[in-house]
């Protein structure tokens, strides 16, 4: 199948991938006095007394905006924000096919940090949640930060924090298999932008102790004064021999290798240095870092990548919705790690331990059941940490 | 009825009055793959290429931002961004019953002008029109003149323009019912804020030329130094007299009354002292600036008021709807004078002059056939002024 051409055909006769409606009917002058004015001003007064009735009496409790700047928008990059909103209106439609979540598509036309989190702080009353989506690191961290504190509703960066649970999930999975411990693990990570940062964080919050950050520049260490910022600090938390060299050296005796970079930059010389039962997610889009037919040929034991041609795709559509439906659902203020372990424990334990196989680590992103399993884990790890459910 | 009642049961009820849905199926990787990655990249590097592509890949089209910071809510004054939420969903509401529009509500929590502007302005590429809604005088002036320099899309204060252009549709038919020229007739206006403001504008642009306004202070005269200067604008194009006093000296031999002030304000004498076969627009709501049993009884000829409780409801409910689906049709980059005297003159004309009667002066605002016929003028007008449609 020609994607691209299928793609164009669907967008020019769909016009468009979502759509409002009314949940209510207006058939007389009474119902518009009851849905509009003069009526409506009764619950607009209740939510004014007590601001938390808004979960109640608007649609506040079922809407997340997806909000980008279109600086890294797929495998296509900067490419603003007008053309970013096709990917935005697809992100909302698996939000509401996946997650039942009224997502709202908004592109900023800006890429100005400061002007960025301004803008989504005084939108954020309209919304509970918001997802952020495709804005390029390191810019997305400050962000990120920004607006944890400035709103009250769960922020999350899908293409970070997505991504990190899913790998989670897909990485636990794996070591079921080649009966390893995720805290005995030496695990590689190549790429150190949105995704490979936030993959370093939520593994190390699951217990790895000894991981290697590399970006195109070779191994991150404490020892070189040239990082950035950010860089720094994923350089502080991982590498403990202080190791330098580039990826190659890197690897070598790893049980695990991440790669969140670029088409062809692992060899099969790569992967035969790794440990034992190697596991190789190569997960560049939409050519992986290495062809999973020449890793299994260089002995990986188990491979994933992030293209729906090969199995055991590790797809970061299994994470969003239903991080979203729980937090929704608890009307949570924010999503934690707790929560986010949750999500990514619900994803590996929706295949059960005797169905798991070397090329079936991770569930279909399309069984809805498993958005379920998602959203409960998710609702009840938010209860225990950080909300009181009110109304 | 008990609207407060019914109201309160209906938002607890339907939990939310919009909702997003996805008009695109999703049932396996292939749709996945067209519907979003990979095959989402093409629109998006078409609309790159072009962004007028916009109008055809995305909803843009179709879709119109109802945005408000909550400072003028219907009669409940400021009570800010959350609370008019449920208003906004209302308003969204009858933009899909009425003119088959998705609308996203949005609430800003903010009031400064210049943050609205500029929030409004980076939200812009994603929609294709703005609808600014229950914003206070005078900063809605402002807002809306910065936006309409800094968005390419059509903005509309609904309160100050949809009110404008219902009140010169009903005027114009009152008109034909006593036999008398808008360019001839002496009109008095009371209430000087954003609707008073856009009537006035509006009323000459169709023709008036002899207007009186008032505010809670009296006249408003080009002699008065203590004028704001919105006011000083309008005292530079109305009361060429230049006459000074209260309501009851500017209303003396008046052919028309329009009140979009406070309830009770006008009285029988002055109504009496109003020229032959006066007409009272008394819009103030919910009670009206005089009881139309009152005005009648002192000698009105045709009476309006806003409420829907009484005949000749001027309600503008009547305009957006139409003003937008003709806007939208036409891609316009704006809303001219143009397109709304072409949706005034539509809304007096849905009813045929043999129709017209003093107590039917302005259709059903839940008649859809009229808003179609709105919608039709304004794209047409559209298509003749400001804009072409290239997709």
């Amino acid at each position: 199948m020609n994607y691209k051409e299928a793609s164009i055909k669907l967008h020019r006769e769909v016009q468009g991938k979502i759509e409002m409606i009314s949940r209510v009917d207006i058939k007389n002058k009474d119902d518009l006095s009851i849905v509009y004015s003069p009526g409506v001003a009764e619950p607009s007064l209740e939510i004014y007394k007590d601001s938390k009735l808004s979960y109640m009496y608007t649609r506040k409790h079922n809407t997340v905006a997806v909000i980008t700047d279109g600086s890294a928008v797929l495998g296509l990059g900067n490419i603003g924000a007008q053309a970013s909103m096709p990917v935005m209106e697809g992100k909302a439609v698996l939000f509401k096919l996946l997650g039942n979540i009224d997502a709202i598509p908004l592109c900023l036309d800006t890429q100005d940090t400061n002007e960025i989190i301004k803008t989504i702080t005084l939108l954020s009353k309209s919304f509970g949640g918001i997802n952020l989506e495709d804005i390029s690191a390191p810019r997305c961290f400050e962000i990120e930060n920004a607006l944890k504190k400035s709103c009250d509703i769960p922020i999350f960066h899908d293409d970070q924090h997505g991504t990190a649970i899913v790998v989670g999930a897909a990485l636990l999975n794996a070591l079921k298999l080649v009966h390893k411990k995720i805290k005995d693990i030496k695990i590689v990570i190549n790429g150190a932008g949105a995704a490979g940062t936030a993959i370093t964080h939520f593994l190390i919050s699951l217990g790895a102790s000894n991981i290697i950050v590399c970006d195109k520049h070779g191994i991150l260490s404490k020892s070189d004064q040239t990082l950035s910022l950010s860089h720094q600090s994923l350089s502080n938390m991982t590498n403990q021999k202080q190791l330098t060299g580039d990826l190659s050296v890197a690897i070598k005796n790893a049980d695990v290798f991440i790669g969140v970079s670029v088409a062809g930059c692992v060899t099969k010389e790569m992967i035969k240095s790794m440990s034992e039962q190697p596991i190789v997610f190569a997960m560049a889009n939409p050519i992986p870092e290495i062809l999973p037919e020449d890793a299994y040929d260089a002995g990986a034991y188990i491979v994933g990548t992030g293209s729906s041609k090969y199995e055991n795709q590790i797809n970061n559509l299994l994470a969003f919705p239903g991080i979203f439906r729980g937090a929704l659902d608890a009307h949570a203020k924010e999503i934690t790690y707790d929560m986010m372990k949750a999500a990514s424990l619900a994803i590996a334990n929706s295949i059960q331990q005797k169905d798991l196989k070397m090329n079936y680590i991770i569930p279909d992103p399309l069984d809805k059941t498993v958005h379920q399993k998602i959203a409960q884990a998710v609702y009840d790890s938010a209860l225990l940490t950080n909300v009181e459910k009110t109304h």
